[in-house]
């Protein structure tokens, strides 16, 4: 029994960040990847270019590794299952990772496990969604069930007009209230195979334009709160069965927390943890992949806020990435290696301390630094 | 300007642990390895094969490079100096590396700008070597200037009988004075181009048959006596204008530290900062070798303790690993890739904590399960 080989579908930042992680571990990356120049790459030498829709490139890919994850969600579930009938250990396992790929089967199942959601329907025509809209208000949130990530496939409608052409695709949508909440948190617990689970503090995500923009770590909520928000995500993962990382995005109201959405890979609301965190969530979802006990989740500062930086009108970074460590040498600056382009997340940062507000600034400043939002 | 290419020659666990620190700053790693299967051959996409011994092939090497830096010593110094001559940016450069590849010229060096050093002696023959036996009295440590690590190339003597197949080689010898110490330390500083340095907190190293077994940060000294390590580091830095990672190890005494050895590269005594440090060694070298402005030194924790791993008399090392992580999920656990041999180094583990004795423990009781010295 030698040191194991982990497989992950997708070569974007989730998957180049986890390259660290195996490293310190010992254990070996490959990676499945659509073009060379993508993010994890440019950094894992066993890389192998395929499309995560082609089932015998996946197969390929498989033969290689002792488990196969993801970086992503946008893999056809029945060619997982298809894997996993062939004797290739798939974490998360399709059954599980379906709850992450189809909003509409998510909702059923965290509704029969009794999970505070909010209010929703299944909805195929103008009527059903005229219906629903009568039932909880307008406007309402409609939502394609399947593909859709940073506000894509999301949408805010005030009437069936506003629907029409989703409607007219034929297939089933997922109608939402419209949640009145107070901020945005995010739980993150990691799950093994034979059922050990972490939970990370819990995290109030800002989100602008429907894409994450800081995380601020921990909410500044009740513990008692905190602690219910943390046994819904716990419940999640042991509902679906979930192996590796777990991200429960919430909506916080007056009546307590409803839940948004899930993805079951390391995600952008744990970025925080590579150094606010003993044990990161790369690293994380590695050891529960591969059913290697979990690591220590506690903190290594009272405040950690990581904020993503997003591509800019300037395509050459380095100025204000030299700027940006100038300014204050306690930042910590990641770079995804991807070419700027204006919103597309190309890095993060992250500051730690003891005041809150404090913390906050400096994530706040260098990220707009790198940007180019303000001038050296 | 665009992100820079950092090339590093020696492809063994230092280097492979500065692929990490390079992800996470979106920099280019590019690694001068013997083997493929080199520690960071197998995680570093952009290894090329080849010796250092090499001109030729340092001279490809670095064509591709914005700064060429290293992960051991062992490179001939008129190399360095004919590919800065070719404009090749190397760092530390030549003038600075060879106080770290040769014992008598960092002694002449060291003792021209008035650091304390053991009384030492340029050696080549019997009858210097009883001169300064009479000196210094007996047994004294003998070194061979160049070429030695871990103990190597360093022998003690009685009498100038125990050195005869040395002198015999006809080359000059280094003797110095066996200092009688209370404890070793090492200090690590990095120090860039434009003179910026940082400076960790001074550790303890316990060494074994001249193998460090493990580091305690900090050290438990006085606050004066710890300034007065690291302000000798800093002029050391300083003088000798290091560029990269500097660790001067010292012998502790009653009456004050003394110099044992330098390398100017990551190194073991530094470990620790992986966790244990808001910017680690291997990161600070690659923005030091760049010219990047420093980062924060200060701990995580307030004891951290890395233990070695050195290859015990079972290959297989997984069935250890997966106990020590079981026992102690605190724990950090690094494993370099490589084939165990009996005592080797073949990774190490940091424990983090608040109790110096308890932090030492789980170290100390981590590593020998590794090894398996314990069994499960």
């Amino acid at each position: 029994m030698g040191f194991p080989v982990v497989g992950v579908v997708g070569g974007g930042q989730l998957a180049r960040m986890m390259a660290p992680a195996a490293i310190g571990l010992g254990i070996t990356l490959r990676v499945l990847a659509r073009d060379p120049q993508d993010s994890a790459a440019l950094v894992v030498p066993q890389t192998e270019l395929g499309d995560e829709d082609d089932l015998d490139a996946l197969r390929r890919f498989a033969a290689g590794c002792d488990v196969v994850t993801f970086d992503h969600e946008q893999v056809p579930t029945e060619h997982l299952s298809r894997l996993e009938t062939e004797g290739i250990v798939v974490r998360p396992g399709p059954a599980a990772l379906v709850h992450a790929q189809d909003k509409l089967v998510m909702r059923r199942r965290l509704t029969d496990l009794g999970i505070p959601c909010p209010r929703w329907a299944e909805v195929r025509s103008s009527a059903d969604l005229e219906g629903f809209g009568a039932e909880v208000g307008w406007p309402l949130v409609l939502k394609r069930p399947r593909g859709g990530y940073d506000g894509k496939g999301v949408r805010l409608v005030n009437s069936p007009d506003g629907a029409a052409d989703w409607l007219a695709e034929g297939r089933a949508l997922l109608a939402e209230e419209r949640v009145g909440f107070t901020r945005e948190l995010a739980v993150l617990v990691a799950r093994s195979p034979h059922g050990q689970a972490a939970v990370w503090p819990v995290v109030e995500t800002v989100q602008v334009d429907g894409v994450c923009r800081e995380v601020l770590a921990p909410a500044a909520i009740e513990a008692d709160h905190a602690l219910a928000a943390q046994q819904i995500a716990l419940r999640i993962a042991e509902g679906l069965e979930v192996t590796g990382v777990l991200a429960v995005e919430m909506f916080d109201t007056q009546a307590g927390v409803r839940v948004n959405e899930l993805a079951m890979r390391p995600h952008n609301s744990g970025h925080w943890t590579i150094e606010g965190s003993r044990t990161n969530q790369f690293e994380q979802h590695l050891r529960a992949v591969l059913d290697l006990p979990l690591g220590d989740t506690s903190m290594t500062a009272p405040q950690v806020v990581m904020a993503n930086v997003l591509g800019g009108d300037h395509p050459d970074m380095y100025p204000g990435y030299l700027h940006c460590f100038a300014h204050d040498p306690g930042v910590r600056i990641h770079m995804y290696g991807k070419v700027v382009r204006p919103g597309r997340k190309i890095g993060h940062v992250t500051a730690l301390g003891d005041d809150a507000e404090d913390v906050r600034d400096r994530a706040r400043h260098a990220a707009a630094f790198l940007r180019g939002d303000i001038d050296g």
